[in-house]
This record gives structure tokens, sequence and C-alpha cells, in this order.
């Protein structure tokens, strides 16, 4: 399969390109411009990285930006920031993608099990990642030709707590992460919320 | 307590208020000017509102606009009517009221079921219900002075399926919906999201 990894170079995307690269034709996408890029924020933008792209299999994202900071800090600015990055940024791949997507693809995004666990300072990213799962569900309903879409709710990762100093025991390698966008790439699901804590790969 | 119904002469809303009527002083508030009047896309007006209403001891919202369509028809700015209004409106009413709100006041927003249970036409209100609903478990680990914060879910009622020629039998009497909303006011639950379906009165 031709598969799309918006996000590529993100230390989720980085796993998820390794885990799929065996197995399919990746073609990596990211924010910065050089190679194939897009910024999220624009509708524009995605419709002009799917013209470069032209047709594919599977799209996973593990991109998005959302603002982390307490309720009385964060400004209408930050929560812009996550729904037109994050939220609004996913919708429009699937939204524009469906149009370049063959018979049967997948569309895997990325929510956050903040969604549902919530803490403090989470309320915007809490808010777009439960976004993005309601979505997920109802866009499931409506998709033709066999084309499915899933989220993957990843919990926090070894490697992104060791990088904010934070107990990585708290966390599950990225590795272990990654296989939950596999099996919605290269399963039938549709319509689901893939926590990887509770996914037992085939 | 005296208690701000934003939407108060919606379907919900009117039965709202006739719940809480008979034990509060309910303060009515709605969209069109005349009286006590907000528009929830914008955040200047609902400071405005705050500014007017002065202090207060419960909050509930039953406004709030999304717009019902398939995948294929809605439209950039149709996604962004249900942001503005319906999720960061509801978002704001708790940003902005919290400076006005009594010690253990309480904050009761809606979502609805189409957040878990979607249907054809509802990727934007799934999305935007959903999105309430994550806002809520979020913020209310950060409300300080026991200000508690939870969501009702409605499902279809009654009332509305007639209004849309429907089969009213898929749905509950509003004044049944009500009661939720009367146990988020005064009850002591905060972070929850309440289905009136799985909800029996006390």
């Amino acid at each position: 399969m031709r598969v799309i990894v918006v996000g590529a170079t993100g230390t989720i995307g980085t796993a998820v390109v390794a885990a799929l690269g065996t197995r399919h034709n990746v073609v990596k996408v990211r924010h910065q411009e050089g190679g194939f890029h897009v910024d999220l924020a624009s509708s524009d933008s995605v419709s002009q990285l799917f013209r470069v792209l032209g047709p594919f299999d599977a799209l996973v994202c593990t991109a998005g930006l959302a603002i982390f900071a307490n309720l009385d800090e964060l400004r209408d600015a930050d929560y812009h920031t996550g729904l037109s990055n994050k939220l609004m940024g996913q919708v429009n791949l699937v939204r524009i993608g469906r149009q370049y997507i063959s018979d049967g693809g997948s569309f895997t995004l990325t929510s956050g099990v903040l969604s549902q666990e919530p803490m403090q300072g989470s309320t915007s990213f809490s808010m777009v990642n439960a976004g993005v799962e309601g979505f997920v569900r109802a866009a499931a309903l409506e998709l033709p030709r066999g084309i499915r879409v899933n989220a993957v709710s990843p919990p926090w990762v070894t490697e992104s707590l060791i990088a904010l100093e934070m107990d990585p025991s708290l966390g599950m390698p990225v590795a272990a992460a990654a296989h939950a966008y596999l099996a919605s790439v290269e399963g039938d699901g549709t319509g689901h919320i893939i926590d990887p804590r509770k996914f037992t790969a085939k």
C-alpha cells in the first residue's frame, strides 16, 4: 500500500514510519518545507498537499498542535490553535483527502488519552482530542467506497516523558504504541478509537 | 440560588426554567435582544453579559449552534459555526463566568448524545458535543473555590422530534430531560457527563 504519514518526523510519527515501512510504501509528510509538507491549520495547504501527493491507499496523521496551559492562562488564541490545527487540520485531511484515497482505503487520526483522562492544564487538549474522536465516530458512517476512519488515542510515551524530565514508567514505549496505527491501517475496523494500552497485536 | 439559564427560550431551556423556577431565582438569557441576551460566538458578548448580570450561584446553558449536514455538504464555515458557537461559546461561559460565580457554584453545559451515538449528518455536531464533554472533564480539575462544572448530554426530546416530523417514540419528554439539569445544579458532582436516559431523580 502507498501510505501517507503526516507528522512523520515526530516522536510517534517516526515510530509509525518504522513500523509501516517494512511492509508498505511510506510517504513522509512534515510541517517544515523540503519534501512533502503541510500546514494543518490551513485547509488550502491541505488541499495543495493532496494535489501534489496524488492517489494513495492509507493516511496516518500523528501531527497536530494544541496548547497545554492552566485554564486561567489559556487565551482565546491558544484555544484557536488547538481547534484549527490538531482538530480541524485532521478533520480536513479526511474531508479533502477522501477525494484522492483508494476504494477501501483508511484514515488514521490521533487523539490522545487526555480526551478521557484529563490532567491540570489539559482543557484545550482534552477538548480537541475528544472532538477528534467524536468526528471519527460520525465520519465513519458517511465515508463511501469502503473508506475507513479511526483514531489512535496514544497514552504518554516513554520517550516523551524522558524528554520532559517526567517519570518514564508512566508511559509505554513509542514502538509499542505504533502497533495501534498498524492495526488501523491493516485491519478492517472503522469508527474506532484505539487505545494502544488495550491493544493486543494479532 | 440565583441561577442563570442561557438559552432560556429554547425547547430544553424552557423546560429547565420551569424545573428550576419553583425553587430558585432564575434569570433568563436568550440570543435575541430585549432583556438579558448574549451572542455565544462572541467572547466580547459573553464578557458583557457577565458584567451586566453580576454575581450568581449557578449557570445552565442549553444554547449553542452547530450545523447538521452530510459530510460532503458541510463547508469550512459550517464547522466554524459549531466550534465558535456551541463549543467555544460554552467554554467561554465557564472561562469568563468563573470570575463572577459564587464559591461552590456550578456550571452546567449541554453536549448531546450525538457525541457518542452519531448518525449520518452529525460529523460537526458529534465533534462539537464530544469537545464540550472533553472540556468539562478537564475544567473540573482546575476550577477553584469549590466551583463545579458538568455537561448534560440530552437525547432527542419528544417535542423536537414532533417539530421535525420524526417518530416521537424515539425521544424522551423534555420535562424528564430537564431533571438532569436540576441534578447538576443541586447535586455535588463535578466533571460529569449526565445522560438523562440513565438518570434517576432522587
